[in-house]
């Protein structure tokens, strides 16, 4: 007998949840309770047989034991234990298990593959979901569902499936602060039950998604996994991070997930059919979510001008712009002598990239930016602030409010008149003095939607993928 | 008339240095006086006619008028004022004048070039030599010779030469948290006097110097520098970071330091036949001179033995691994069952990788590099934090003292058993506290004389570089 099976819709708006395994000592159960319950979610149930209250909550004995409806469990509980907990979430009539347990399939153990089976026909016959085991679960914002501390709780576009539990915490942590807020973060580790495809099947539909990305070790139904990609990539961008791309890898994602990852010829190859676009990294997953966002109006070309503080810098920027794929259109001999019109010359270089070391003021960078945004084969403006601490350049202070306040206006005034994206680069600190100038100027760029990245090769790489996928979409 | 040339160890050790265009306001020329100020060095003249004292000290109107020796000279004065200068510094019998002046040949313009030329004439009949112009000058630590606040005073035995002002500046900022200590560090800007191939001549002689670290934009004297650096790569490890890589990246360097710059091709090729090791930007450099001065000793093979926590981190540890050319040997079962005997299985991954996400404790780490670092395929072991707050790990903060001095010991106890060596890479923080844990982990790593790297992908890729390096050396 097979029951009805609740909707991914469902799974990601549930009533009540039920967190199994709660210790008094703290595990990872616990930081999901606490952190619900600085979310505010609203109905909470710790289950522990040895407990009456914790963490100010009633504890229960069984999911069966609470009264209010729980439709979804979390559970970090011992591999064996597993099997009678599911027959009690049965009896409860829950919609969905979330295991955070490990040691099943990927243990390369035959009892764990065999538990595993025995998992899915309850859940089949139960009529609930598995979402793992060996993953960290649901990060749904709107609906205050998080399953840890600090994750940015004001919804937004992005959803992330992720087969890496760590992945799915280090995406939004490194995405909140350049602005990327979620839809829906999915950690499906092992994807016994919920799986990549039905999880890209279901957010090429879902409204409060218009950007997907996902960490991927090894699909299970290729035809499935195939059709679904096509279909949301070509409804939404989709970024993909693929891991186990070498022997090594795939033998750690054999390990990890119980993965049988696919070559990476094959891979790439689907990406390419399909016009996802295809990364190497969690950074470079963050990166082309920051361009896809912010980087508007998305470039026409691939031409860059890029100004900046330093000669070096300058001659690095050049380099890894053409690297990665990017075109340096010259300046005109007319469009030099503007510039020595209005900004020193000793110094300085009045080619493209322009050096602005010695120009760090809202008058020569509206100047500047007055200059280059205007040029035909300008598709795009860089301005980055080199390698040295924020605070070195010029005379004045680059994360002083009065100053961040001037240059966003000149970079907002510049995108508007153009239709042509502005893109920072700003290098993070190295003590705590510059981490702090870094994340004032962070803020406030982010703040003005501006596309903020943390090297030059980030910025170039990130842009070349992103001209590229919208270029393959006009194809 | 040509009068005789001073040494560049002469130039390296002035007993006093003027500083040119010392302005109220504060400039370059201030912030060399006021950094020579807090180092200590002994004699530091101001001139600037039009005051008598500056910071403190005495001003003089011109530099033949100050009574004690002047050996060096910092200029930052505009360029067509530089004659005059030069005459009164032949006047004074200077050994050295370095001009932070820009506006000469990289300029483009016909004026800039021909006053290279007569300056280099007046230096020839004077007896001095030019450094630059357009360039930072020197940083002698052992001579408390300094160019810039905050720069590591402790002498050390990295040489560092440097077209970019900004990169001589830039290294010595990333290495020093790294453990970098330097010897010299020269930026030559537009190499008129002073250029590269004399100052590889000179570190390979230097008993100071035990590695060189070069940025060169371009070479005046082709066969001088292959001479050169054939001697120099020849005696110690030499690092090269070749800007103006691409065309875009060639016009740059031209605009920066008027440096036609060589081919790519050419280029490698002379790294690959002189031994030398070329990288791609400044990090990279960092990277490889930590690899060099701290994974000691060198590993004898590309086996690395992964140790860190989380899934995730481990499959991408291993694909950024065998990417840069390394090898990740497989444990064997006899290996495996000595894991499971002394660390728990749920949730970790007991093979190469070896997932120690829930094993972050002391002992446990003790277990894991006790079996590991005996293998004999394993070439040197890195260990790693992922990509999550170091403090976010295990039930333990890794960055509290007692943690980190536990596992400093099993680490340097492992090196020292197996003559392996071992590796840490450690993600700086996100934000402020987080900043506060990694720096304070990265400063106890660093003091115990361990290589510390900032991502798996580039400590693969440092390391892959040295293993290449010297199996040429051994050929």
């Amino acid at each position: 007998m097979t029951a009805r099976r609740p909707s991914l819709d469902e799974v990601f708006a549930p009533r009540g949840i039920a967190v199994v395994g709660v210790s008094a000592t703290g595990n990872f159960a616990t930081g999901v309770l606490t952190s619900l319950q600085a979310a505010g979610f609203p109905a909470i149930y710790p289950i522990n047989p040895k407990h009456s209250e914790m963490h100010g909550l009633p504890c229960y004995a069984r999911v069966s034991d609470v009264t209010g409806p729980v439709d979804h469990v979390v559970v970090s509980i011992p591999a064996e234990a597993t099997l009678s907990l599911l027959d009690d979430c049965a009896t409860k009539g829950v919609r969905s298990v979330h295991f955070f347990t490990a040691g099943f399939g990927e243990s390369g153990e035959a009892e764990g593959a065999d538990l595993e089976v025995a998992m899915l026909d309850k859940a089949r016959r139960g009529g609930f979901r598995i979402l793992g085991p060996n993953c960290v679960g649901l990060f749904v914002p709107r609906m205050k569902v998080v399953n840890n501390a600090g994750l940015p709780l004001e919804p937004g576009p992005v959803a992330f499936i992720s087969q890496s539990g760590g992945h799915a915490f280090t995406l939004p942590a490194y995405g909140a602060p350049r602005g990327l807020r979620f839809s829906k973060v999915v950690s499906y580790g092992n994807g016994l039950d919920i799986d990549a495809a039905e999880l890209l099947d279901y957010l090429a539909d879902d409204d409060e998604t218009e950007v997907i990305a996902a960490y991927i070790e090894g699909v299970k139904d290729g035809d499935w996994f195939r059709r679904a990609l096509s279909r949301a990539a070509a409804r939404k961008p989709v970024v993909i991070y693929k891991g186990g791309t070498t022997d090594a890898g795939q033998r750690a994602a054999y390990g990890h997930t119980a993965s049988l990852t696919s070559s990476v010829a094959v891979f790439d190859a689907l990406c390419r059919q399909t016009g996802a676009i295809l990364v190497d990294d969690i950074d470079e997953v963050v990166d082309v979510l920051v361009a896809l966002r912010f980087a508007h109006p998305l470039p026409q070309g691939s031409g860059v001008i890029i100004m900046g503080g330093g000669g070096g810098p300058s001659v690095h920027a050049s380099d890894e712009m053409e690297k990665a794929g990017l075109y340096l259109p010259n300046l005109s001999s007319q469009e030099r002598d503007r510039f020595k019109d209005v900004l020193p010359v000793a110094g300085s270089i009045f080619a493209n990239p322009i050096d602005t070391q010695n120009l760090a003021t809202p008058p020569a960078i509206e100047a500047a930016v007055g200059i280059v945004s205007q040029l035909p084969e300008a598709d795009m403006l860089l301005y980055h602030l080199g390698f040295h601490p924020i605070s070195s350049w010029g005379s004045g202070r680059f994360s002083a409010p009065e100053f961040l306040s001037a240059v966003i206006g000149t970079f907002r005034r510049a995108r508007a008149a153009t239709g042509k994206p502005v893109l920072l680069v700003l290098r993070p600190g190295l003590d705590l003095g510059e981490m702090k100038e870094f994340l004032a100027a962070q803020e406030a760029f982010v703040a003005a939607g501006l596309p903020v990245f943390h090297s030059l090769r980030q910025a170039g790489l990130a842009m070349a993928r992103v001209i590229e996928w919208a270029a393959r979409r006009q194809d």
